[in-house]
């Protein structure tokens, strides 16, 4: 049995694209996957009422209040107390549920981890670990991407043996292939931090380093795990989006450019279509948190209901996969040598 | 009169493209600018004993010695004295020549060129300052994009000064708009450099500082200079243009997938090649340094000749705009406060 704690309440489209999203995912997950959906009672009730066949699949838990984007979360997660959020972090932090899903606010979720599911014993930093496509058809996992700042090295080392974990129990990759994302791909390339953190990699046992990736090659599957500051990783990931968008803007202004232009545009469109949303990293669900006591994912905030469905069948991926046990290991293992 | 020293040695398709840029710049350059070339004297001779009518252009000095970029830059400097790249930098450091450009080795010419030529008096830190093209047709530019690791607030707040010479007195921007490239739009967003950099800016008198900017809209022309750290710049250069790789090549195996999409594409192939050179920032020209006693402009490695001569006219523009002296002026103000 496995049970997910859902945040009900987070996101821009929440309630809605939330629960449509469980539904969405209770056709696809085994039935010994439940969820504790965490909300709202009267509205989650009126939207299941037409839906008796699945009042098997879920528990309700009534909350009372929300936290937004633009609070603070330090003060968010000590005061609301009966938020959807921080009952849901609860229940992992009781053990009642494995995992929990919200795509409520970035920091709120990464703040409410650390102080209510709590780092994992050794773990220096908990962090924020999308899954990035790439041009053929995989994942790479970008560490981290905006849950620190200013990273000492040992910080860096820590989120290569998260993500070793990830791809081992994830993906069923043996090896995974340990990057550090610098602006060159000498050894003695970089930064402060990344030359010191390229030395202690060097030294680490157990994965699998190779060396430094330029931004460039990210996107190319030249690795598995890019270890980063939150900083760089928060910055890429913008950059990516940013660059993406530019793009796709001109593209459109290029295609109507011309009668010749229009008529390819229209045959070219669903090619187009289809790229696009294989570069969106948030069509692969949603970025788990890693290094506390239990699988906590971040769904993006616009997420539709297709989202909030794969981030709730990645979150069971995780959970499955003993991603926290492993991770337990690994920043033992590197304690003890 | 204008002396521009040009080092024909540097660059991948040197001293060919060098001079085939120099030629097409002959073309487009008032008589009044001549070009001192630097470099193999018997290359140089031979390729233009066919262009009798360029003879009073430029003078020739022979070098017998060149940098390449594996080169360790600051040895390289040191010792070879007789390179093209040493050469051209004495002709600027002793005023024979208002400005420099050189394709070659990125750390060599910047190295070089501190060593050299010589910071301006005040300034801590000389920064590579790449202009890159904004999805309206315009221009941002991006301030330290390679030159310094580790940078302090301080560095910031004059590369903001410099960029606003360099708009003012090139671009005859009135007021131009200074952005601090940071991972939020908020005041309080960034990690310890940017949040110490933000209050800096906030505070310096003669620039429009317009608080921060994120990465996902650095090409969408929201500010004339941006600021930043030059990992941080030289890792968004190198995302945004592996993002646009990525793309191109999904597009390419996207337009080939269907017959439809096959015909479609033909139609508007013309349409994309025309984006991409849009977005290659190489096609600017160079990339200007900015802080030292002289114009040094840093053309791409892999510049052809119509790359060599639009860096040759921008160099033209960097001295014609009074950049060092508006540079100057702006940093003893700043000293002075």
């Amino acid at each position: 049995m496995i049970n997910i704690a859902i945040d009900c309440m987070g996101g821009d489209n929440a309630p809605l694209a939330v629960l449509d999203g469980c539904v969405q995912a209770f056709s696809l997950l085994p039935d010994d996957v439940h969820l504790l959906l965490f909300g709202d009672a009267w509205q989650i009730a009126r939207y299941f009422r037409e839906k008796p066949e699945l009042s098997e699949r879920f528990s309700l838990f009534p909350t009372t209040e929300e936290i937004s984007c633009k609070e603070s979360p330090t003060l968010a997660i000590r005061r609301k107390k009966d938020s959807s959020l921080v009952r849901a972090l609860g229940a992992v932090a009781a053990g009642e549920a494995e995992g929990l899903l919200s795509a409520g606010s970035t920091g709120a979720v990464l703040t409410g981890a650390t102080l209510i599911v709590k780092r994992l014993a050794g773990v220096q930093r908990p962090a924020l670990a999308p899954l990035l496509p790439t041009v053929n058809g995989g994942h790479v996992m970008l560490i981290d991407c905006g849950a620190n700042t200013d990273s000492k090295p040992t910080f860096l080392q820590q989120f290569a043996l998260m993500g070793d974990a990830f791809f081992k129990g994830v993906m069923e990759v043996e090896e995974p292939r340990i990057a550090l994302l610098n602006n060159g791909a000498e050894e003695e390339k970089g930064n402060e931090l990344t030359k010191a953190a390229y030395q202690l990699l060097k030294q680490t046992k157990g994965i699998n380093f190779i060396g430094n990736i330029e931004p460039r090659d990210v996107l190319f599957d030249e690795a598995d795990v890019i270890v980063c500051d939150g900083f760089e990783g928060n910055m890429l990931l913008k950059t990516a989006e940013g660059t993406a968008e530019a793009i796709f803007a001109l593209l459109k202004e290029g295609l109507s450019s011309s009668l010749l232009a229009k008529t390819g545009a229209a045959l070219v469109m669903p090619a187009l279509r289809a790229l696009k949303s294989r570069l969106d990293w948030k069509e692969v669900g949603g970025a788990p948190m890693l290094g506390v006591n239990g699988i906590v994912v971040k769904a993006h905030g616009s997420s539709d209901a297709r989202a909030i469905c794969r981030a709730i069948l990645q979150t069971e991926s995780l959970i499955r996969g003993g991603v926290v046990a492993r991770i337990a290991e690994n920043i033992s293992a590197l304690t003890l040598e």
